[in-house]
């Protein structure tokens, strides 16, 4: 029998593929977060807007399958970008389980697009610079990518707050609700100190702090109130996810594995 | 008591009003069949060739999104893309067929792509030279995107079809299924003789015997059948439409009118 330790792996086995399971976190984000926004292509209510969600969908399933390239290298077992998308269960998904809330209504996705890309700007911003050159490399791109969506979703952040009451209320409420699902942004365990000594050095308390103030700035702004911090949500880097992922690797999935191994 | 006839438009109305269903024609086209395509994005089994599907699709949905505004204008009702492309009903809908079938494995999804794609570029070629300016522009930018697919969907026939013996099965099955719904592209009728006296005018007799040159070209560099002629299917371009197309519209529109006159 399979225990769930043993998919999921254990701590010690984390940490001696440290730059598997760092690559993978930054991958899962992408691919599930770019799966949900994709939900929105051709779904209206403004066929521009669905245009915008959707190439910035598609930028991120982009980043995800550069990431899950490296993320295969790195793991040597000879798997490819579409196996370890494709291939795997959702307890060997490692997204933050911010990503993986359903779709909500339309201020509800921008909500958590401007507070993902916030994290994901400052994140790439130090990876550019990591001695892990490969990664760098995706950072530097993803970064040009990331600084357009981030202008996109502030810029919806501040028409639907400084709205209609009707808008104000519901991104507030969007806020609030994602709110407890932020602080697994910005969580370190021992496979980041073991990436670091590998080139791979993300300061998360920085990167909390520095994102704080950011999007404080622009929900002021937006005349949208900070929500107050409570307990966080926390599992998804170590394969706990909330009951949505499941729903949407299977539909993610379904295609790849009906016919494995099919080269066309 | 609303009769069909009513809803689809008589005859007449759609002479009266003949670049109005002229560009729905054109705009229809493209956003089912962009609908249609979107739903492999993330969807695998390659996430390349996902990302690939997902950009034509955008591409499609983008020319709609212009030629559906234009459509608006040449109305004069106020009705702006959305309203066209979220609150019209099926049988107000003016795409052939053949982009509303579902979506089926790899193999008809690219026979189908290919059809379309040989068939627009030489639309396109043949529109950028009208007197209609705002058209001929639309025209000239999608040239370029729809080369860009053929080539996408051309290279895909070659590889499927002088493949495996399973996919060159596959390829020839999706050919033979879709060729019926060829016959619709290539239709003329009173909607065209009065549009070609405001200077958009398609010889579509020419078009159809380019198209089948081009067609065949690929087909037997693929080791591929052309498929025999019978009956073609009609109907799509007065608003008689094959049962998928309801579901799919019920699903493409869900969002807009469950939030009529949202501005948000």
């Amino acid at each position: 029998m399979t225990t769930r330790t043993e998919v999921a792996g254990t701590r010690e086995a984390r940490v001696a593929n440290a730059a598997f399971e760092h690559l993978l976190r930054l991958a899962d984000d992408r691919l599930v977060l770019g799966h949900r926004l994709s939900e929105w292509c051709a779904h209206g209510p403004i066929l521009e807007e669905d245009i915008a969600l959707s190439n910035i969908a598609l930028d991120l399933v982009g980043q995800s399958s550069a990431l899950l390239a490296l993320a295969g290298e790195a793991e040597g077992r000879e798997r490819d970008a579409d196996a370890l998308a494709y291939f795997r269960d959702e307890i060997a998904f490692r997204n933050v389980q911010l990503v993986e809330l359903p779709r909500g209504d339309f201020g509800f996705t921008i909500a958590r697009q401007f507070l993902f890309d916030a994290y994901s700007v400052l994140l790439w911003d130090a990876l550019q610079h990591a001695r892990h050159k490969p990664l760098a490399g995706i950072a530097a791109k993803a970064l040009k990518e990331d600084k357009y969506h981030l202008r996109h979703s502030s810029d919806w952040m501040l028409k639907l707050g400084d709205g209609t009451a009707e808008s104000h209320a519901r991104a507030q409420r969007s806020l609030d609700e994602l709110w407890r699902y932020t602080g697994e942004l910005f969580e370190s365990d021992a496979v980041d100190a073991a990436v670091a000594r590998q080139g791979i050095r993300v300061d998360h308390e920085a990167l909390r702090a520095q994102w704080r103030e950011m999007v404080a700035d622009v929900l002021h702004r937006a005349t949208l109130a900070v929500p107050a911090d409570g307990p966080m949500a926390t599992g998804g880097r170590t394969g706990c996810h909330t009951e949505f992922l499941g729903h949407l690797l299977a539909e993610m999935q379904i295609v790849a594995r009906s016919h494995p191994g099919a080269s066309w």
